[in-house]
């Protein structure tokens, strides 16, 4: 191995540095296994390439030795995207040296950064500049924006601004033959041809390496409310939803159900935790933010609650008095993941569903799953206003997790036909990897898999990207 | 002609019946001409189908003939991008009898269509259901929802919305051997391997035939404010575009730039318009909208534009006092293209660029123009908001017509050679059809260009659909 490598290793330390080449079992570790210590791989050498050149030199360089590549920003996959197969073939191309804002423009509210950069640091490059990035969630400290737009993250924020697909204008990419293709456009209109950054949003390194992308940027919210509302059911929390959205129009950024039982679960594991509206079977916590400094949108929110208490579509609703209070509200919310890691093994899905199929799916899901597991646990929370649940499953009192575990092959595939059946997906945000490919060939159509095929053929015709990911 | 295509007109007559297998001289004339008539060509025939299966069927009829296939909405491109070529050899597949609403999900917000419906229809359906769908553009009476996700349309509220390919969140389409790919997807989120939606649309009938597509619904906007602003130069306007977008976000819905010599040649031509706020060189007409029925929008739009002029970005502003005074001042705004028509021959260039870039730009290209063409005239507006902007061109006193348009060419080359130097855009929102592949193959990398290729390739690899279009 290490001889047969040696003129390899040889030329890509002369791109990037000897330094930049790790092959040493301790340096490589890292790179070879998921933060998440699922999936543990063994790359032949890790590149740490500074610069787009040297990216597209590294490139080059393995596919005229016909290495595979498996780029990776922060390794945070939940799906093991970015982790290297065993056999030692593959060559990670880490892009976390590159990490340079490379220019803001305020005035055309964009904002062109390298693709190893956290995403926590595009989000204060874009405060710095009197404006807002939109993308956030959990991992936002390690994850890198190229990970982020490879993957079409998701996160907290898509109810208003969207997915990460929706928040890019324009991309740098190194091919898989080593050519940069530079579409680092900052324009919010252009039809001249295909809109090829889109086929690489979202790819999972499996079509090109994001090197860099040109962002939307947004005004600061310096206005905010946030309301915790007791419903009856799920179609009353969806009625809640449109009153909502009519009240508030694009200042809705989030709406979140929570089922009682999560609460409780929650305040088991964390008793610190809130129980601000004791007595209703589901509930949502709404917020609402507004760019104005001076904004009646507390007051507003009040209103359209007291409208939907009185039209029946909510029971109660408590409106936070102080920012202490709406942190205290999410803090709730935020801490159904946590409250379930502490209580033992669980079974997950994140799935999204036509908003409106949500009561029917949750009842048939409840059937099917209770005849199959008898005393089983819902764990049911998540974006409603995205169609997009977190359905989380956990054993039935008494029951041993490894017991509990063994059955999720079967869990996954009663909830997975029945979101298929929905017109759901069983892959809302967090992408395929190496995790889903199994659902990704039975779920969809052999015409979709074709035509994916297609385009990888047509764009990575030797198969050395991110190989034995997505397809 | 007629007789070796007797078995193809017999076999597409069985599929959609004969009477929408037009082949008569005046039959076919409305099919075969674009509806400025610019572009005209001859099909071999016309085809009506009724139905997606009836499209799929006509699509493999063709391919198995080896007949290249011209897809066709409302056949309102601008590009020529609908209009068969000469040479009797192609056949144009018209949609406008698959114009259902197949369905309104008003709590997904989602609303299913075919691609024949007009986007009038489209936009009643959806008010219909007490929501909006916000795509809109001068030709909305009479052109085809299809069409418009095949072009990626524009329009007026791209500033807040987007373009037509982020209205969509799922398609069916026909590919070019007749196969049928079922993506109609109602999922606002989806990462279950490659958005294969993407690639159709803005594709411009090249790459498939959009059959039917899952659109977005929004709010419908119950309260507007409408303000005039007086800006001493284009600098200016972009700080007043940064000053709105802070203090009003998401409800800063239109953001247009007019010259003060747009208002002097809408004035002259069509006496009847207003002229609200004489004396400054430029303009910005700002337009303000809110979900919410009691808003304070107009006194936020109000204590903004004060703010403005305080600060000095703007000069003066007068704001709509009621909804026919608003209509008014978009009035002067919409009727700038009729006055050129009625003024004479002019040269327009649907240009964008990074909204930043606008004053050296003008300036520059002001220049370099006043170069080539003494005397020159400058009809520049359009949606500063979105960096689009109309860049109009008109004879300098005393000049034919004739002559002047006989400089197009070197005066298209100056304008879009800056346009590329400032990464700007050549079609920002009409797409390229046959007017601008000479443009394309010129302002593009040959890279690109070969990307483009390549995917037309993976999905047309016989080149049947729309050929000598885009690329």
């Amino acid at each position: 191995m290490a001889e047969s490598a040696a003129p390899l290793l040889a030329t890509l330390g002369a791109i990037v540095g000897e330094a930049n080449v790790l092959t040493a079992d301790t340096d490589i570790a890292p790179y070879s296994t998921d933060w998440r210590d699922r999936y543990r791989g063994r790359p032949r050498a890790v590149v740490r390439p500074g610069t787009t050149a040297e990216v597209a030199a590294a490139v080059r360089c393995c596919a005229e030795h016909a290495v595979p590549i498996v780029p990776q920003g922060g390794n945070t996959s939940l799906c093991g995207g970015a982790t290297p197969h065993e056999g030692g073939h593959e060559v990670v191309v880490s892009l976390t040296r590159m990490n340079r804002v490379r220019a803001v423009d305020a005035d055309n509210a964009t904002l062109t950064v390298e693709a190893g950069a956290t995403l926590a640091s595009v989000q204060q490059a874009a405060a710095d500049a009197g404006l807002m990035f939109p993308l956030s969630l959990g991992a936002e400290g390690s994850c890198a924006i190229g990970g982020n737009l490879a993957t079409n993250a998701g996160g907290t924020a898509v109810l208003r601004f969207g997915n990460a697909r929706d928040l890019v204008l324009g991309l740098e990419v190194v091919l898989a033959d080593g050519r940069v293709w530079n579409g680092l456009r900052a324009l919010r209109k252009d039809n001249t041809g295909y809109d090829l950054k889109q086929l690489f949003l979202g790819n999972e390194g499996t079509l090109g390496i994001i090197t860099a992308a040109v962002l939307k940027l947004f005004p600061k919210q310096r206005t905010s409310a946030t309301a915790f509302v007791g419903v009856g059911d799920v179609s009353a929390a969806l009625g809640l939803l449109r009153a909502m959205r009519q009240a508030l129009g694009d200042r809705l950024t989030g709406f979140e159900l929570i089922s009682a039982e999560c609460i409780a679960l929650t305040r088991r594991e964390l008793p610190a935790m809130p129980d601000p509206l004791p007595g209703h079977a589901w509930y949502a916590l709404v917020q609402a933010d507004d760019a104005a400094e001076q904004s009646p949108l507390s007051a507003q929110l009040e209103a359209a609650l007291a409208d939907a208490i009185e039209s029946g579509v909510a029971r109660d609703a408590t409106i936070a008095q102080s920012e202490a209070q709406a942190a205290d509200l999410w803090a709730l919310r935020d801490n159904i993941p946590e409250a379930q890691r502490r209580e033992g093994p669980n079974i997950k899905h994140d799935i999204s569903l036509p908003v409106s199929a949500f009561p029917a799916f949750l009842d048939e899901a409840k059937e099917a799953l209770d005849a199959a597991f008898p005393g089983l646990r819902y764990v049911t929370f998540g974006h409603l206003g995205d169609g997009n649940l977190h359905y989380n499953l956990a054993p039935p009192p008494g029951t041993r997790g490894e017991a509990f575990i063994a059955g999720q092959a079967r869990a996954n595939r009663i909830v997975y036909d029945l979101v298929a059946r929905y017109g759901g997906s069983f892959s809302a945000e967090h992408g395929i990897g190496q995790l889903k490919r199994d659902e990704l060939s039975r779920y969809k159509s052999a015409l979709e898999v074709e035509l994916m095929q297609r385009i990888k053929h047509a764009l990575d015709p030797e198969g050395l990207l991110n190989p034995g990911k997505v397809l």
